[in-house]
């Protein structure tokens, strides 16, 4: 049995992996979904990228958690490289699922295509708290297509703005790109939340890994709650030995 | 329950949807498969882009037909991007199904290899009343390559010759690209008609739609005949809200 | 019913075809998986490209097989170009599965990434025999990344090391590239032994095929072991006419 410790991304909080963590922890692995600071309903919002770093290594730390699949999604990938830098030991292998690797010294708003870039900075500007959400067009189009409308509504009610000082911070990374913990990238063969081609997450991202093990499943970015059951299924393929 | 008008493309009819209405009606959506002009068999052959558009918004029109969602296959994308042009009040959604999605200006012959545009300019040639009909080794390998030989027989059958008129026509497009309608763009993961790559359906065209949504499945550019019930299935998850 | 000949690739013998041949055997197809010269536990390794394409020939000849389906995996793919090019008469159909297809001239060593090259070389050199062996945790991670460790552990050890010269003879290929037998590429999804994009199977090598056929399967480049089944019906589906 395995321990995975899964990173939400952005509007997301941990509490949003239950249908995943629950076919894990059926097969009798201990799943953990710490929320990352900053994030989640009510929480203050006014983080920085270190911060959020910090709170996935208290939680590692804290449960003395070792030999974990640490896996992050989307801007939880910007996460788990940091984590990794900083507490190699405890980890077995690295699962980015349709996450950023930034290249070294890249913000994640370095790895964005210029139309989101400008969105996001309008919406924070905007926002009076330096927060970004996301509109609902672009989670119904783009990052949860495969859902039917109701659940498209249902899940974009469960998100909470996006502390947007952390897709600013400039990761250098370079212990990262040194270290040998093995390596998978799942893909969602319809993810188009990063759009497919020279902005896409494969085989951009997935490249910058060196060796690695890439799983794919049919859905989009969102398909922890499209596809909850199959999901779980790829992520052991990608975190076994 | 849905309004679907289904367009055709090149050397097709309105018939050849048969199979793919079906499951559609079968519940309960309303669905068109008017015929382009200068197309199916005995057709006159002389027509221009214009007259093809002008057959869609004479349907769409002439059955008082609203909330449309209008779908367009391969040759199909040029007729109702200029649709759109001619009645958006009257669509709902725009879906694209290996279609092409015209850059602003071209022609469909500006958007094919240079093999294709020199073999359909020397078929039309030689036609005598200037048409182009796909030779029958590219329909079996590129075009219905998931079919078993007796089906890509059968259906081959079934096709007419094209005007060749139509594909040479320079798409303005300045309205298209300012509508606001929601869009999705169909792609079959196996489809080579277009070559994969550079001259490839997807991401080519489908990233010239701005917010788009895409849905994929398995199969050839004729996905119609070798799996028409999934892809009935794909069309509703491209058509709904 | 078909005659297949099936040509493994690199650090492969004919008889890793055991659970491929099988299901095709069971439909009545005669399915005869040769041996390349200077493969295979215990074989002398001290041999040319010649000497592995005269041994695939020999084979056909030898048991005077006619109407071929010619497949070639991998390394296989330069075997099969060059047998075509020695007896197109007796040939069917080629069909290439995640499988090299020079460019005239080109050796597969002119075909994949700098590391790879540096990696076979630098393996090379140190064998003694002049010979590589690939190293497991790349078997693992990018050859046979949907197996489980059992699975990819029990398999490595039916490998055996590959002769380096073939890797490095150039290959003209000025007939193969004029013969009109019909061919198709069967390319495995997941497959990263050639890393996708820039350096990628498909569409990088199948669309030197000029026109052919695409057939695709989920699965990694040793999709043989992994879903031996699927891949018999996608060698049907890539063979027939």
């Amino acid at each position: 049995m395995s321990t995975y410790v899964l990173v939400h991304g952005s509007w997301h909080d941990g509490d949003l992996w239950r249908e995943v963590a629950e076919p894990l922890r059926a097969e009798g692995h201990d799943v953990h979904t710490p929320t990352v600071a900053g994030h989640g309903k009510g929480a203050d919002k006014a983080v920085t990228h270190d911060d959020c770093v910090a709170s996935i290594v208290d939680h590692v730390v804290g449960h003395d958690l070792t030999d974990v699949v640490l896996l992050g999604h989307s801007f939880g990938g910007t996460v788990i490289a940091r984590v990794a830098e900083e507490i190699p030991e405890r980890l077995r292998r690295l699962v980015f699922w349709n996450a950023f690797v930034p290249a070294p010294g890249n913000s994640l708003d370095d790895e964005i295509p210029p139309h989101y870039r400008e969105t996001f900075a309008a919406l924070a500007a905007a926002s009076g708290d330096d927060t970004v959400m996301l509109p609902f067009p672009i989670w119904r189009e783009a990052f949860i297509q495969d859902a039917p409308l109701e659940l498209a509504r249902a899940t974009y009610d469960l998100l909470s703005p996006e502390p947007y000082q952390p897709f600013l911070a400039k990761l250098p990374l370079t212990r990262f790109y040194d270290l040998e913990i093995p390596r998978s990238y799942i893909n969602a063969t319809e993810d188009i939340a990063l759009p497919p081609g020279e902005w896409g997450w494969h085989p951009r991202m997935s490249s910058r890994l060196g060796l690695y093990r890439l799983v794919q499943l049919p859905g989009s970015h969102e398909v922890m709650f499209t596809n909850p059951a199959l999901l779980a299924r790829k992520i052991v393929e990608a975190g076994r030995d």
